[in-house]
């Protein structure tokens, strides 16, 4: 398996991810989409959109600001809870984070331990700077909020934060949505954007970034019901491998098992099964596999601040098996916080019971730029017998469609009639330059799923050659059924 | 004409527009998108992605990191130059901007004056706090990057700023891309994204913002290419009003002209009409009325650092004349500035003419915020005759494309049937509350094209009918046909 590092040359050489200010040294933890990525994630984002929000009934978008307002962040605890626990080497001065100094030392799982208990375990185990071999101060908590100063003039309401989280975005717009649209219970709004935490030790690539995308759902449901009508043999017969919170405390390896089992076992509720079903099927939709996903559900210390109950989509990485989606029960904690903090009823007139409710919710939270990630790393294959790199990513979502190839430069004319007959309806790259074999090569890189290469028969016969990314098998198609032929061959 | 506040009142009663963090009274100079404005802000950004970049050879894309090192913004004179001036009421200690205040006493356009001009109008003319009557001290230089400390630490490297527009990025990723690319001269790199300023008086609803959305493009040509190969007939036989610098000078009105009377008055390159023409045709496509834009030329005193020429897009708001788009001719500027501060270098060799060469720039650039201003403003129609607001927007971008109804609820399951047929093509909304009056009006009002009824005529012809949003006349539409009548209306 590829190395994050490996991966992440892989993704500078071919155009997908540049670190951010290269020129100027880089900046720690932050990174830019090159000219294949940004498509690539666009891709990836109006999949999720089309999923979550536009071709369902029960789901609105909206799309809030970065810089916010400081009250959401007190409302949402944020401000008070949203932190990590730092040490300070008194020697060299140098801040680390001291959950990860603990475990990259003693190799045992911290999460959860506040300051006091890791202060505790650096000074029993007499810990020392990795870098100085200097002594370590007490740790103490770091928040993670981004600080924005606004306008001319420091007072106490000139500061505003870049938000920690989407979510928070939808609580605070909640009661305009709902009083402007005629929403009723269940029902979702959701948000794609920009999120910013001041991570003391970025690191793993896009994994862990000082700015990141994030595509969230807040889902608000009844409180008091226990079924989800939605629920059906797509979600309860989804079978996964799963990781609960008794295997992690009896150190046991993860099983596999079904949606229905979870439920069974009373692990969550029916909504709550209904999202994580969904959200882990949008992954193996976009070709994922299956073995390199698994469930884990977070241990009780380790829930946040918000949460009830919190199941994390982990996909095996080279690194270890990370989160890359994570499916909260934050009941009705935010919406009871920005109550008391504003003062405004968030409570919705249901028309079905006949009276006035406040919503709990579920969360399924995806990260776009870890997202990402698993779908190269997921795609990655290097194919020894043809001798180069082959990106299997799904055609739904592979950045360029269609490769349109001259077999000859003499061809070009043909070629271009061609090219001119796919781009409006497909993403296509015209490439002229070097030996067929070469050309297919440099579109295997890339994950185009498809190749079309006009030859001197075209000129004859008014075919040409399909050929197929993953299988390199080549078919001869009429050029007036190409359309149609790649139409189906997409899926559309 | 309606005013920008009624604009504003418009935008939040029907989920368009919401004023961002309005449960906690607000934040000035900050707007969140509701469910009916996301999906129009993303049908114009994905128009313009398509326009400008997915369709077009010569064109990439990139995503570039909101939060951005200190050393772009320094290179790329931002740090400098990037100011407004203020002044501050010796008596209240209330900052204002220095221009907006004598514009407003003295009625005069103060554009491109600098502080110590300012100063010495305000002192000439006496002026006084608006507020509190008090006397005014010295202007001076008020810049508008917002600065972020990043990690734990506060250093001189650990200042990074919100980015205050979207191009530095691609010149700060210009050489990644060419290196790993293989683009020729011309070409061009294009980003949408947020961009920050500290904006002392932000006002007119979305468009003077502190957070806002670019959509950038730097096109990067030879300096020496007098010629365009792209300029066609369509470009150059583009007539439109236009404000020259020696009108505005002469105190004269605008004037009808074609790109090809600008050209022969060599008041620009071909290159930069190329971009000027086809980013006024990206607003008229969309359906903007000709007689609400007009082109103007940047006079010398007002153009930015960077530029050697520039001309606005403006439109006619219910606020006056205002720009929606600013296409510069940044020339060598940028490219020379990062390559002294990088010390890498910025050439790039030019297959055609066998040489090493610093490209020159020429950068169309739009705000998305600015640009869904315009498209709502100039879409909305208050019908008399009707009796209710028409929302006249260009089906291409319409936040809702078809509405389905039953005519009574009883006919909801044939009705289902037509919706569920359509769902997957098109962004449908079902409403069966109210009479269909009221429905039709409602749907006129968030301004979805096409309205389909399902009757009770319906379960015997199987057909439909279907109300045309902007001329009210009603067909009868075989269910078997409705797809394709309804592809063919959109303009697919």
């Amino acid at each position: 398996m590829l190395t994050i590092e490996e991966l992440s040359v892989f993704c500078k050489k071919k155009g997908f991810v540049f670190p951010s200010t290269e020129i100027y040294g880089g900046m720690t933890g932050f990174f830019d989409y090159g000219p294949l990525g940004v498509e690539l994630k666009n891709n990836l984002k109006s999949s999720w959109w089309k999923t979550f929000v536009s071709t369902r009934e029960d789901v609105q978008g909206i799309d809030g600001t970065n810089i916010s307002s400081g009250k959401i962040w007190e409302a949402s605890g944020h401000l008070a809870n949203f932190t990590d626990v730092l040490v300070q080497c008194k020697k060299c001065g140098k801040n680390q984070r001291a959950d990860n100094l603990v475990e990259d030392v003693l190799k045992i799982n911290v999460d959860g331990l506040n300051a006091e208990a890791l202060s505790k375990i650096i000074q029993d185990n007499t810990i020392k700077c990795p870098e100085c071999k200097g002594e370590f101060g007490e740790a103490k908590n770091f928040n993670l909020m981004f600080p924005v100063q606004l306008g001319a003039e420091t007072t106490k309401d000139s500061t505003a934060f870049l938000r920690g989280e989407t979510a928070q975005l939808i609580f605070a717009n909640y009661k305009n949505i709902v009083d402007s649209g005629r929403v009723k219970l269940p029902f979702g709004i959701a948000q794609i954007g920009k999120a910013f935490r001041n991570e003391i030790a970025p690191r793993n690539f896009l994994f862990r970034q000082r700015e990141f995308e994030q595509m969230e759902l807040e889902f608000f449901v009844r409180p008091e019901d226990k079924k989800c009508p939605l629920l059906e043999k797509r979600q309860l017969e989804l079978e996964f491998l799963f990781l609960s919170e008794k295997d992690q405390d009896a150190k046991q390896e993860h099983n596999k098992v079904k949606v229905s089992d979870l439920l069974a076992q009373g692990l969550l509720t029916e909504w709550h099964a209904y999202w994580l079903a969904e959200s882990y099927l949008w992954f193996t939709e976009l070709g994922v596999r299956k073995e390199h996903l698994r469930i884990r559900q977070h241990i009780k210390k380790e829930l946040s601040h918000y949460s009830s109950a919190t199941f994390d989509v982990e996909y095996k990485f080279a690194f270890g098996w990370k989160e890359i989606h994570g499916n909260a029960n934050r009941g009705q904690f935010d919406l009871t916080q920005h109550q008391k903090f504003s003062g405004k009823s968030m409570e919705i007139f249901d028309e079905e019971t006949k009276s006035k409710i406040l919503p709990a919710v579920i969360e399924p939270s995806f990260g776009v730029d870890r997202a990402f990630l698993t779908l190269i790393a997921d795609a990655y294959h290097d194919d020894k017998e043809r001798g180069n790199i082959v990106l299997k990513l799904s055609p739904k979502i592979a950045p360029v469609q269609v490769g349109v190839f001259p077999l000859v430069n003499k061809l070009d004319e043909k070629t271009r009639e061609v090219f001119n007959s796919l781009r409006k309806e497909f993403v296509c790259q015209f490439d002229r330059s070097g030996s067929i074999g070469r050309r297919y090569a440099r579109a295997d890189e890339i994950g185009i799923p498809f190749c079309v290469t006009v030859d001197f028969d075209t000129l004859n016969d008014h075919c040409v050659t399909v050929r197929d990314r993953d299988t390199t098998k080549q078919e001869r198609v009429r050029i007036v059924d190409l359309k149609q032929y790649l139409t189906l061959r997409f899926g559309y």
